[in-house]
């Protein structure tokens, strides 16, 4: 982790990936981040995959960092806590805090509009489905978007969902980016505002961002599926003489011109182009054009060749291209996992150690501190209570009592 | 547009899709972003898809609300301003500059070493491809990390691709976090940084975060694809009785109760669970484990409905389930595109008036701002020049003569 926002204290209440991630990088950059929870665990506690004693690989990838407060959000007075926590004051020395990150509806107990009685500058970012509060998730906005309908091979029309929640992902990270923009905000007017991030919102402003929305609108329907052809351009997967699946692509003028060099298919490139009448060095849209009479020479050339020849002669060669590669040998992949200095091996709350990547970016003059783990389900529950709270230890017995509140064993 | 960061200017000097969302977003959110291309276009300005004219409907997708300037970037001048650009200093009115987002090379005219010198406390955002500085993109980066194999149908072993760039998304948004984040610590410490985002850790953390690295190194290889199944938990694409595919899916005990509820399966899975001795309704991971004597009672139920049958009582019931639906169904669908407040039809560069979305999050206390479409190439090159870097109209002018600058006529 770095410290960039080691004056921020945020208050998470949230399941599965938008929220969490979100509250993730903000505690990855240094942000004190407090994820309250239902006891016993929200519905994304148990999310597979599972270690073998059954703890969620992926509760504890999501929220490394982080400190945990169990409540019994059903109760009233759980409730309550949960509400004091998000708009607590700002804690001494300057920090800031009145910050509050969540997927809880709209409408419910954690609206803005009760929030905001308890503190009026709170900042609340909420991510939601659709924007009109109804149940939407990565899975079903992604398809009401049209794109599982242009993923996969063209000789199969089954729609294709994707495996990597990327609606998700990208809500988190532009919450993320709105929650501290909102902060700069308030610290010039000392105006707070609730931002609302539904998914089905980024989805839709996402797709006219990339074309995708305006190239319907005028082709009268969505671009065709056409496997892994990249659209208006050059590159595809390619299979090697040794059955190796390579990536290659070409969308710049000198991308092209060193693929053409390396694979040697430069003089059968010219004659097509002279055939044609056309020059595909300065127009990627003709490769995709013409991609059909490009393919078989492409084809052939990385037949006549191992994955272990053309490698080296591709990155000598400064091509733009990447190996297909399962999961275990990205693991083994220096580059990636194996010799990454984002990643520490850390014991984490399953009782496994296993190596954990900090913040996603690197900041080469600050000192990466190091990957802090996820807390145990309920793990600072009487800290934060004491300390957000102000607290006193009988008040938190109390709680405990009665079930309100639990610490990591659950009582 | 909304103006929480309009105390900002930001200098873009980008390509393709991650460090231009970096820039629409804080654009979209009030900031000053000012992007530097080369004259007659970088190499993301012809990118497919193209408006009949010619004009790339992506590059004014990404490119909205910023301002353009046009520069000679392989001539020592046009270099120079982009460098004096990069780091101008802060405008009057305790405005913020100093803030600059870039995949130019890390070695290159605009390394960070190079620019420190203009502006010690510069903030330098920076996409890369490999962490190491090599060539990468979200294609190349993608396949390394395993999830094409991971994706599609599982009756068919091809890699399949994703359609929407997730990798370059998430860089950006996560660009634009970590630009404002390192902004409040240079408010509070005077300090500067370079911020380094390669698409290869971006894509590494993130398949750890989500738990698939744990999960392959626990068992050894990576997770089997499964076509559309969620997995660990239930859910796919399922056909009605009149060949419509609906997603449905159920990962909550609610989900997963409204589930059967409204398709009438209760009594056939509460036999299935008495012959198993197990309760799906607890364990969501059970319902995957056990998800091929689940699946034909399902299968059962949506055929012998239509979706117009099925949609109303899934709304009513309060399912989690959507319709597949191709993108020219989307835009005639007010949740998405047709009636969303967040979209507005404005005339874009290309001559072509169709609607494009502001900010993706909502802010229900502010007022919207308009949308502002791109600029074309170059529209604000003389303003930039006089206002940020204080030239004199003759020097302009000399500089359009030398061609180191050119205006939106090219020239």
């Amino acid at each position: 982790m770095y410290d960039l926002l080691k004056e921020l204290r945020v208050v998470e209440g949230s399941a599965f990936v938008a929220a969490p991630t979100c509250g993730l990088y903000l505690a990855q950059m240094g942000a004190e981040v407090i994820r309250f929870d239902q006891i016993g665990g929200g519905p994304d506690f148990r999310r597979w995959p599972l270690a073998e004693n059954g703890s969620s690989l992926y509760w504890e990838g999501l929220n490394k960092g982080k400190k945990s407060i169990a409540l019994n959000l059903s109760s009233p007075e759980g409730r309550q806590i949960a509400q004091r926590l998000a708009t607590a004051p700002d804690p001494a020395g300057g920090r800031d805090a009145g910050l509050f990150v969540t997927n809880f509806p709209v409408d419910g107990f954690l609206s803005y509009e009760t929030l905001q009685k308890l503190r009026s500058d709170l900042i609340c970012v909420r991510v939601m489905g659709w924007a009109d509060g109804s149940q939407g998730m990565d899975y079903t906005i992604n398809a009401a978007l049209g794109l599982p309908q242009m993923t996969g091979p063209a000789d199969d029309p089954r729609p294709v969902n994707h495996v990597l929640a990327a609606w998700d992902l990208l809500t988190g990270a532009y919450c993320a980016f709105t929650l501290v923009s909102a902060l700069l905000a308030r610290m010039r007017t000392g105006e707070g505002r609730e931002i609302r991030a539904p998914l089905s919102d980024i989805g839709a402003a996402t797709m006219a961002n990339l074309g995708f929305a305006a190239e319907t609108q005028l082709a009268g329907q969505q671009r065709p599926r056409m496997g892994n052809d990249i659209f208006g351009a050059f590159g595809r997967d390619f299979r090697t003489g040794d059955g190796q699946t390579l990536m290659l692509l070409a969308i710049t003028p000198k991308q092209w011109s060193k693929a053409l060099e390396v694979l040697d298919l430069s003089g059968e490139v010219a004659a097509l182009e002279a055939e044609l009448g056309i020059s595909f060095a300065v127009d990627e849209g003709l490769r995709f054009t013409h991609r059909a009479r490009l393919y078989p020479l492409f084809e052939r050339a990385f037949a006549g060749r191992t994955a272990a020849e053309l490698a080296p002669a591709f990155d000598a060669g400064g091509v733009t291209w990447g190996a297909y590669q399962p999961m275990e040998a990205a693991l083994a992949d220096p580059r990636l996992y194996k010799d990454n200095p984002a990643f520490e091996t850390v014991r984490h709350p399953s009782g496994l150690s296993y190596p954990a990547p900090g913040a996603m970016a690197t900041i080469p003059q600050d000192v990466r501190g190091r990957v802090r783990p996820a807390p145990r389900l309920g793990e600072n529950t009487d800290e934060i209570l004491a300390e957000v709270l102000d607290m006193s230890a009988g008040e938190i017995g109390r709680l405990h009592d009665a079930g309100v509140v639990a610490g990591a064993d659950g009582r």
